[in-house]
C-alpha cells in the first residue's frame, strides 16, 4: 500500500477490473434483467434489456410517440425536476446533446441502464428496480432562443410566440436559483430513486454543454382506491382537471395545433412554479376557514353547497343567508374555468418537502422562526400560457384567499416540444 | 364582497360551519374509516379508529411494548426526522408534553387522526391513506439534561454516561442548523406523506414548549425481491447489519441493558449524521475503483475476492498480486465487527434528495457549482456510542476512502428510552 491513501494508480484498477469480471459478468446476459447487469469485461454497469416479468407488471410507459409521456400520463407518486443552462454556444453541441439526452430517456424508460460516456457507467442505484413507470419529459426555456440578447443557437427567429417571458405576478418573492432555465428535464416515477437516478445520468451526460441550475424532488400520496389525491393542505388536489384521457379535450386544452410553430404542434407548454406553504400558520385555521379559502369541503371534496366531489362548480348557488356558497376570493372560484371564459390547463403537481429554514412569514401573526421549507412543486399544462396559467394566475395572485399561506420562490415557463418518433430526437423539429 | 378581500368574519365561518357538519358528518361513523372521518358537529377533522380491511393488511406496526418501534423494525421506505428544541424551563412542561406526544402517537400508528389542541385538528392530508407501517421513535438529546450549563429540568445527574457529548471527527463540516437538539422524534413509513404527518401534527402539540430545530426527509428504494437495498452510492446498503431479529443479537448490540440507567433498559441510542454525497465526482470513477473503496462489488455486494453478498468479510484475503483483496483504507474493512473489536451498530439510513446548491468540493478536481444537495441520512442504533459509532467513527473519518466523496454536514446523538406501556409515557422512567 502507498502512503498516500488515496493514490490509486490505473494499473491496479484494471488488475482488479480483470478478476471482477469474472464474477460479475456471470449472472447476465443479453436480455435477462432490467436494472440489473454488468454487460462488460471491465466490469462496467450495462443493462441492454428488460426482463419479461417486469414487462408484465405495469411498470413501462412508452417513450416514443406523437406525444411526450408524462404530460397526460396518469402521475406517477414522485418527481424529480431539474432546470439546466447551456454553457455553450455551439448549435451542434446542442443537437448532439439532445440526441444523446433522447436515447438515454428512451432506454432509461425501458428499465435499461446507460453509459453517459465512454469512460464511465451507470450508477447502479437502480440496479434491481422496475422502470417504475418512469417518465422524461422534455421542455425549451425562452434562454434556448434568446440570451442576454444574444441569438447563441440561430434559433431567435423560431421562438414560439406563446413561450413569453412570464411576467412578475403580485407577491411573487422569485429566488433566482430556483427560477428559469433553458432545458428542463422532468422525470417522473413511482419510485423517488428511480426518477432521480434518470436525471442524474442525462445530468452527466450533459458535462460541459449543460449545467444543472436548479432541481426539485417531489411526491404525492396516491390513494389506494384510485381517488383524487390529497396534498399537503389536506385537501383533494386535481378535482376539477380537464379529462385529457378524451383525445378531443387533450387536443383542446393541452396539445398545440396549427396555430403553433410545426415543431410543437403535439407538445405542449409547462409552467412550473416553487410554492412555499405556510402549514405552519394552515393548519391553525378552522376547517371551515380552510373550506372557505379553497371553495370546498375538506372531507368529500365536494364544492361548498354540493354534495360530491365531482358536483360541477356553480358559482351562482347562494346559501341560506344569500351569500355566494363558494366565496367570492376561494380559490375554486378563482381558478375554475367558467370565470375564465372556459379555459383548463392540467394541473399534474407534487408535494415537496426540504426540512426546515429561518422564515418570517408574510401574513399577520407574521411568524418568525425554523418553518417547512415545504409545499407544491406546482406543474401545468396548457396549449398557450398566455391563455392559461398567465391569464388565470394573474387574477388569483390578486385576489385568492389562499396566497396568505402560499408564497411563490420559483418558477419557469418550457415549451415541451412534440413526442420523437423511434430514431429521432426530441426537438428534432426545431433544429431542421 | 368586503373591500380587503381576506376579511372573513366570524359570523360567516360559523355560518357556515354549521352547513358543512350537514354533509360532512353523514358518510362517517365510530369505527369505520382509517384516515377518513369527521367526526364533529363544527367539521373537524376526527378519526377515532381503523377500518377492519386496513388493519388486515400489514400496515401497523406495534407502538406500545418494551421496546420503541422504528429501531429494529424492518426499515420502511420513508423516514421524516426532526429535531427539537425545547423552550421551557418548566419540568411539568416537558412532562405534559410527552404524555401527549405518546398518546397521539399511538393513535398515528393506528392511522387515526388527532386534534392537536382544543381549537384546530389534524391536517388531514393523510385522510384515505392506510397506516403504511407508520413509526415514532422519540430520543433525548443532552439538552434535556444540561443546556449552557444550566440543569433546567433538574435532570442533570440523570444523564446516562453514554450519552456523551460527539466529538469533532476529522473533516467534520457540521452546519448548526442541522445539528444537536434537545428531543427527537423519527417518523417512518412506507409513504411520505403519513412520516411527514405524524411530525407535523406532533409538532403543533409541542407550540412553545418544543420547537423545530431542524428536519430531514428520506427515503430507500426497497427491492421488490425483499433484497438489500442499494444507497445513492449504487452499492448495497446494509449487508452487514447485525441480524436484529434475534433477540440475543439484539440485546447484545442494540438495547441498554443492566449497566445502563433504569429508564434506559431497553432503550438504544440514535446516532445520527447527514452525510452529503459528491455523487458528481462520485459518478466520474470507474466501477473498479468504486469497488476498491468501498470493499465490496457493485453487482453482487460480495466482498472483494468472494463471491456471494452474505459471504463472510475476510480481511486477511489477498489477491494474486500478494495485496490484501480488500483494500486497507477500503470502506468496509475500517467498519467490519473483526476490525472494532466485534462490535456491530445497526445501521437504518436513508437516502435524501434537497435538490442542488453552490458547492465547492473538497477534493481533486474541487469542482464547484450548482450540485446536488444529497446523500445519506445516516441513522445507527447501539447498545452504547462510546463503543459504537465514535470508536468506529473515529477512524474512519481519518482513513476511509470513500471521505474523498463525503461530508458529515449534520450530527446529533440522542439516548432513545424504552418503549411504553399502554397508558403510559415516553420517558416515564427518566421523570419518575
Amino acid at each position: 500500500m502507498s502512503k498516500c491513501p488515496f493514490d490509486f494508480t490505473r494499473r491496479k484498477f484494471l488488475a482488479f477490473a480483470g478478476g471482477a469480471a469474472v464474477v460479475a459478468g456471470a449472472g447476465v446476459s443479453g436480455l435477462t434483467a432490467a436494472h440489473a447487469g454488468f454487460g462488460g469485461a471491465t466490469a462496467d454497469l450495462k443493462q441492454p434489456g428488460l426482463a419479461p416479468q417486469l414487462a408484465a407488471q405495469n411498470t413501462l410507459e412508452p417513450f416514443w410517440g406523437k406525444h411526450q409521456s408524462g404530460i397526460i400520463t396518469p402521475a406517477q407518486d414522485y418527481t424529480y425536476f431539474a432546470a439546466f443552462n447551456l454553457a455553450t454556444t455551439k448549435r451542434d453541441d446542442v443537437i448532439k446533446l439532445l440526441q444523446k439526452w433522447t436515447k438515454a430517456s428512451a432506454a432509461l424508460s425501458r428499465g435499461q441502464t446507460v453509459e453517459p460516456d465512454g469512460e464511465t457507467v451507470d450508477s447502479g442505484d437502480t440496479l434491481g428496480l422496475s422502470p417504475s413507470r418512469l417518465t422524461i419529459t422534455f421542455g425549451f426555456g425562452p434562454g434556448l432562443f434568446i440570451k442576454d440578447g444574444h441569438d447563441r443557437f440561430g434559433l431567435k427567429s423560431r421562438r414560439p410566440e406563446a413561450l413569453v417571458d412570464l411576467p412578475k405576478f403580485a407577491g411573487d418573492q422569485l429566488v433566482e436559483a430556483r427560477t428559469g432555465g433553458d432545458i428542463s428535464i422532468q422525470a417522473c416515477a413511482d419510485n423517488p430513486q428511480v426518477a432521480f437516478h434518470a436525471v442524474r445520468q442525462l445530468a452527466r451526460m450533459a458535462d460541459d454543454i449543460a449545467q444543472i441550475r436548479w432541481t426539485q424532488a417531489g411526491f404525492i400520496a396516491n390513494q389506494p382506491d384510485g381517488g383524487t389525491t390529497r396534498n399537503l393542505l389536506g385537501f383533494k388536489d386535481g378535482t376539477g382537471n380537464p379529462h385529457v384521457d378524451q383525445p378531443a379535450v387533450a387536443d383542446k386544452f393541452i396539445w398545440v395545433g396549427s396555430e403553433g410553430p410545426d415543431w410543437m404542434r403535439g407538445g405542449s407548454y409547462a409552467v412550473t412554479r416553487r410554492i412555499r406553504i405556510a402549514l405552519e400558520h394552515w393548519d391553525k385555521m378552522k376547517v371551515a376557514f380552510q373550506e372557505q379559502t379553497i371553495g370546498r369541503q375538506k372531507l368529500s371534496g365536494a364544492p361548498l353547497g354540493l354534495k360530491n366531489e365531482t358536483d360541477a362548480v356553480d358559482l351562482n348557488l347562494m346559501d341560506k343567508d344569500g351569500n355566494p356558497a363558494i366565496p367570492e376570493n376561494s380559490h375554486i372560484r378563482l381558478a375554475t374555468a367558467a370565470a375564465n371564459d372556459g379555459i383548463e390547463i392540467l394541473r399534474r403537481s407534487y408535494a415537496y418537502n426540504d426540512g426546515v429554514s429561518l422564515t418570517a412569514e408574510r401574513w399577520p401573526p407574521w411568524r418568525q422562526g425554523m418553518e417547512y421549507d415545504a409545499g407544491l412543486l406546482f406543474m401545468s399544462y396548457q396549449r398557450d400560457p398566455r391563455t392559461g396559467f398567465i391569464k388565470i394566475f394573474d387574477k388569483m395572485s390578486k385576489f385568492d384567499m389562499l396566497n396568505q399561506f402560499t408564497t411563490h420562490v420559483g418558477s419557469a415557463l418550457f415549451a415541451c416540444p412534440a413526442g420523437a418518433k423511434e430514431g429521432g430526437f426530441i426537438g428534432q423539429g426545431l433544429f431542421a
